[in-house]
């Protein structure tokens, strides 16, 4: 049995990256193809799910090197507001916050391919969700990254249950030790400190998924759940680029089946002004989160990048109210109380009648 | 001529401080009581104008020492949300955010006390409206801090000069250097950096304001136009506390005839939609930079202070709008494109008629 070298910290020679850990030829156009055709696919099923609203694209270029397009649709029927962004960006050095993560990938030039999405349903009993998938790669490293998590306004735990199973059922055909740790890490990553809560009832979220051997999880909270559980399940053995990129398929691919069947069965429910104000208001915590927690949007503000695509995840309409709380036994209540906090969500079930 | 020594870096001997530079006895009570009157006379005079809404206030207590009292007049006539906070409070140990500034304050109790305010008009023709005045005891050093700022929507630029004509004045009773590096300090604090403009039309700010010989500005620019306008000036000589808190308490009493007038005169300007979703908009921009800039905000919520009461500055609606540019020739496009640049307004004058 020979030792897996350790990976040194600055340009590591080719020879200390096992060879089977490599990506294969093409890889960077394989993945950005696969991200354009799901940011091609998500639009065209959400212009059929709003029946009204339609995409409009702007393509834009980035001066150091790259560019994208975003895709947003305003004033739908279902949609209030929808961003969907994809992204293929390179450069010559990767930001410090990035390097103390992947400190191998210090003075490689890098390549990062990314899509994304936010909702933001006019119907308040529809929730508002993310989507996020990318790609990196750096001199001798590669990762991929991402997840998607769903921030309902009104409590219905079927929904919840059904985004979270299709999830799961993407995972769990790779292995199943990736969704008790990415649901985990979604629920970490996703937490809004100042407020005590989670955005919403999560998902999944993984980052810096390289297929070397070890820890899944690679976040920055060694005393978590989601680090206990990676650290029960113990180191994995190394995968492949195939087989990870595989998993972001299954993932991605999730993510119409997650969503628009809990978009149908809310569309048409009636609501009124308590809805709407409660709906404005929790989006005003979306606002919270989004700019002062969200690593890609501060990054993203911070480094000159497109602003308005940086943005685009933020509602139409937002509202603050000063010492604001919900009254006792009510849906808003329940939402808080209940949805707010990490949940397992996977196996929830019905009743028997 | 006797040299001035330096202040060393950590827990100063007291002798190494000017006699004369020390506060007076019950310093922290005279600031605090000058302040929590602030707070009193502002809300009076805020109810007045309002004529429709009332300050409801909430006390609280902060677990480590001290506390305050929040207030919030919500769905006024005139303030769609008016807070006006007062905090008294008192530590073990200041945040290394602080202390890099203040290095003397290390390993000493500290005190800090403030009036804060953020007011949100209701009509689009008023502008909103931020004030913060603050003193902080920590071992040998203590400061003062604070300023005012106004964000208008629509352009008067009357408005824009009276409120810089009223701090000005107030400034000018004590020195004609503080104004004009007050004003510049205050561009470059309440710059919106991802959106290249500025917050609005600005106002004075200054920080470590400790009556020490030397430059005015203590800011973290040392290139821009505050720096260079302190510089020009030339290092200042030693002030008394009493020299200072005259100052502070001169800017705080300009704080009413600065903005009741602009609130009265604009306060029955008829306006629709079009000005209203502007106003929402450009209520976004508040957003952005009180939780993506602003120090007192992201240190409030990263060190666990009472959320409700720093989240007060949040507007009570706000939209964003994807690549939303104002048409060309309008008042909104002459906003942008003119008041949310540094420009002199104290200077500014009416054209003869």
């Amino acid at each position: 049995m020979t030792t897996t070298p350790e990976v040194p910290s600055v340009n590591p020679p080719a020879e200390s990256i096992p060879h089977d850990n490599l990506p294969p030829e093409g890889s960077r156009q394989t993945v950005s193809r696969f991200l354009r055709q799901l940011q091609d696919d998500i639009c065209a099923h959400l212009t059929q799910l709003d029946g009204k609203g339609t995409f409009l694209e702007d393509s834009w270029e980035r001066p150091e090197g790259g560019g994208g397009r975003s895709r947003v649709m305003k004033e739908g029927a279902v949609l209030e507001q929808g961003g969907v962004g994809f992204s293929e960006v390179w450069g010559s050095a990767l930001p410090p916050s990035v390097l103390q993560q992947r400190p191998e990938a210090k003075g490689h030039q890098w390549y990062a391919t990314g899509t994304s999405l936010v909702l933001h349903p006019r119907n308040p009993y529809i929730p508002t969700v993310h989507l996020n998938y990318r790609y990196f790669e750096a001199g001798p490293v590669w990762w991929f990254g991402g997840g998607a998590d769903l921030t309902p306004y009104y409590p219905f735990a079927e929904d919840a249950a059904h985004f979270h199973q299709c999830l799961k059922q993407a995972c769990d055909g790779h292995s199943p030790n990736y969704y008790p740790v990415f649901k985990r890490w979604c629920d970490e990553y996703f937490y809004i400190k100042h407020r005590q809560e989670m955005r919403g009832v999560g998902g999944i979220f993984f980052d810096y998924q390289d297929g070397q051997a070890g820890e899944i999880y690679r976040g920055p909270d060694a005393e978590g759940p989601a680090a206990r559980q990676s650290a029960a399940i113990g180191p994995v053995a190394p995968r492949s680029w195939e087989a990870l990129f595989a998993l972001v398929q299954s993932c991605a691919g999730a993510f119409l089946p997650s969503y628009l069947p809990i978009a149908q069965r809310r569309q048409h429910t009636e609501y009124g002004d308590r809805e709407r104000s409660f709906q404005l208001y929790r989006r005003g915590r979306y606002v919270e989160f989004n700019l002062v927690y969200d690593r890609g949007t501060i990054f993203g503000l911070q480094t000159n990048g497109r602003t308005e695509s940086i943005l685009m995840s933020m509602p139409p309409l937002a509202r603050w109210e000063y010492n604001y709380q919900p009254q006792a036994g009510t849906p808003e209540a329940e939402l808080v109380a209940t949805y707010l906090k990490p949940q397992d969500w996977a196996a929830w079930a019905p009743l028997a009648q």
